[in-house]
């Protein structure tokens, strides 16, 4: 135990500050609320196969089997304080999911992902997830009948986008039809992603400092009704990015929701060092 | 009539191009909705006398009558194409107005406005709103019971901050406590500001091209429950900045309502060159 | 002339205000301080044609003669307190030229134009540059022999991007080959633009309160030696932009140097209303 | 050795992915250059003390000595490709250093730095750099004399301002006198940090995975002839910061140069865990 040394500079991550004030990310638990488009879609297997970290075998039954995700965020730490100074409260997301087997269990693990702001990037890392920060954007309903509110009803289109590196990289919809029944399948099963954080001594760059297989837990979930509908995505090359080779080659519904969820704990399940 | 020769550069605004798709800003008309936060105040008298444009007189029955208005804005214009890509669609808004008399009519004008979107700044300035560009956040809520949602309900805090030239600028709160019956006032009378475009031949500097004082008009209104309950506002002093001078003596009742319409009519009371 | 008069709010743009230092552009002169990357180029001449303003005819001697410019500029007004806050002084920016005729005087027009600063956007609408916001980058020289500096030297490359509306819209190089004795011709010529400012009053969208050719006017210019040497340069199609109609068919020669002027004239060469 | 099995997601950070090429942060060496502004000032020796991580002694021979930095970089791996995309190479910085003894020896540390690119702040945290995102601006030299560029001469100011959080953080100033004979000497020691990196696992969020004392490598270092002159300081209180605590009691002089260096390397000093 580190931190609670009060004469010594603490706080759950950098900076370590003498009130243990400044820390990009403050200790857990993270609280979340957010509006999810989900476009469940197949890639090629073997670009599948390609991004599963070592553990993680091939969903067989159904091997291309994967989920974009674009999430319009709000977050907090236990006091609550980041609702009142916005700024670093809100963030938008997105990411994809493919599907995988760990000894037996269906799973989800998160290749690619990207964030708008640079705490919520860190997070990120902290839980295993690979973030980067990209520019991310959401169609939005505000439940006034008007012509600038797509409205949640049938015929509505929400639309998500992605760039980075002063590129876009993504972007999808989904067109409403009707209340989902059984909601989004494709990225329901638990996540379980890499926790990686490298080592720059010469002669080590290739030994990570940690370098762990870790699956995703949380608690106190809430979930609005779902609306279920037709969708679209694409996915665009670009340099220093390989999340393209991911492309749909079939896409299937698209849902929209809000979600809410706490995060305090993850589950190391192998380490790969 | 300039823009319908097909065979010139047309648009709207700026850069006319051959297909006339280019503009900054698209033809009117220019569909809004928004989550509003209202804060009622009271500025010094003089101060806000001293904001007032040529053909506004102090409004003496209660000189210093103010509001502090934070939106969170998705607009598009008539084909709706802006809000398959919201990039284009999307902005937040801080601003100020005040009350004034335009012979013998209870108004509202607006001295000073920071959006954090280009379209929506260039539009401002087409209606007469003096914008410029910021960085402003909203608390937002998305309807779950959960950690990291105020939720729409007494004791909720909804707040709002403004940021410019890498300077805190505003920040404002309001915690319900109710539904209003009345909603705000001090923002409803009609907006009346200065539509103003400069010009720069050697020894014109002072005399604009466009100088005239505009009433503002707009159609299709739609709003939704209004909450109310105490607010708190402060302004702070920046260099290249004057709004502090409007800083609250007495911060009143705070609104948090949506509210939506539609732009594409503007009335020129006086031409003020 | 109206900002003089001290009891109203005064400035040269807006936000006018009482001590009239919130304006959004300052008072001319404007001084000017930037690298240049120029890649002159040849269009399609059709394209070419489509973009010139009344008044102004293809250069028929070589009429898809073009120039596609990434600047890295600093600024100021006459008191010079933007370099104290530099994020009021700099910016980067992307324009295309092509070159016309006007009354048998050759001369260049910019069609399109990106800055990624609001002052800046806003001081080019007053000069009739039709700027929107973009985010624009330019690898940069720092005079140290090092593997993080290109260098000025023959084999060096400097690059330029732009990306607007979070898609990437240009691209450029030029590779440094010797000491430029005539400099770039290209964008040589005097530039004829259309100031222009939209009416929003219903009936008259059509009718632009300001619609008129003017010619850049400058003074106190300065200019560092010119290296020369090949380039590149790639124009990418986007919703809300046509400037890839000017991709290139043909590229020249690229420059790099560093320029500097003053700005506070404007000649109006034609009222186009 | 993890990241060499081509069957598997590699790359020096995340993401890993197929082809290794999707890494935030690509693999050392990374090549650097910059212009560097650095005011030397002493603060409250209680706040020095408060900031210096374990293993780590007060400098007792001065006790408050510190030193600001405000740097303009370009940066790049091996390949250098960054340069030829330039939203991956340049970012802005602000940090600052105290003095404190290791084991008898003067080093330097840094409790806080700000950069304005995300690459920038997660190859900060793999090297001990405790970097959150900001906004930083400097005044820049073009070469060209003229009223935009202060100009390298006596009598010439340079800026730099950081914000975080929409809030200003900190700004200072630097006005020539002289070229410096020995340069600055309050950031000269080496640089003593700690690499740290929390964990999630419930119950274990004071025990961070790595969490050691380690001090910075660096080869093949290049620097311009060093200007001097006097200087301004100042940093601002905000919340989730505690950089103010080491405001100035007393300024000494400021330093404008540009400096280049190469590090793929970093020492361990002591395990903190």
């Amino acid at each position: 135990m580190v931190s609670p040394d009060p004469r010594m500079p603490h706080g759950y991550s950098l900076p370590l500050s003498p009130h243990g004030t400044a820390s990009l990310v403050p200790a857990p638990p993270w609280h979340y609320v957010g509006d999810f488009l989900v476009i469940e879609y197949w890639a090629d297997p073997d670009a599948v196969a390609a991004v599963l970290p070592e553990g993680l075998e091939p969903f067989g039954e159904d091997p291309g089997r994967a989920a974009a995700l674009f999430v319009d965020w709000q977050s907090c730490s236990e006091g609550g304080g980041e609702l009142a100074d916005p700024v670093r409260s809100q963030y938008r997301e997105f990411f994809i999911v493919v599907n995988a087997m760990l000894d037996g269990e269906l799973v989800t693990s998160c290749p690619y992902i990207w964030v708008d702001q640079p705490f919520a990037l860190m997070r990120g890392w902290i839980q295993g997830f690979p973030k980067k920060l990209g520019s991310v954007w959401l169609t939005r309903t505000f439940g006034l009948e008007c012509r600038a509110d797509p409205g949640l009803a049938p015929g509505a289109t929400f639309a998500g986008t992605l760039a980075a590196g002063d590129r876009r990289l993504a972007q999808g919809s989904v067109t409403l039809e009707q209340l989902s029944e059984r909601g989004p399948t494709h990225n329901d099963p638990r996540l379980v992603n890499v926790r990686h954080f490298p080592r720059l001594a010469a002669g080590h760059h290739g030994s990570p400092a940690v370098h762990e297989l870790v699956g995703g837990v949380s608690r106190d979930r809430a979930i609005s009704a779902i609306w279920e509908g037709s969708a679209t995505l694409e996915l665009f090359d670009a340099p220093n990015e390989e999340h393209a080779a991911l492309a749909p080659v079939r896409v299937g519904r698209g849902f929209r929701f809000s979600f809410a969820y706490t995060v305090d704990d993850l589950e190391t399940l192998r380490d790969l060092v």
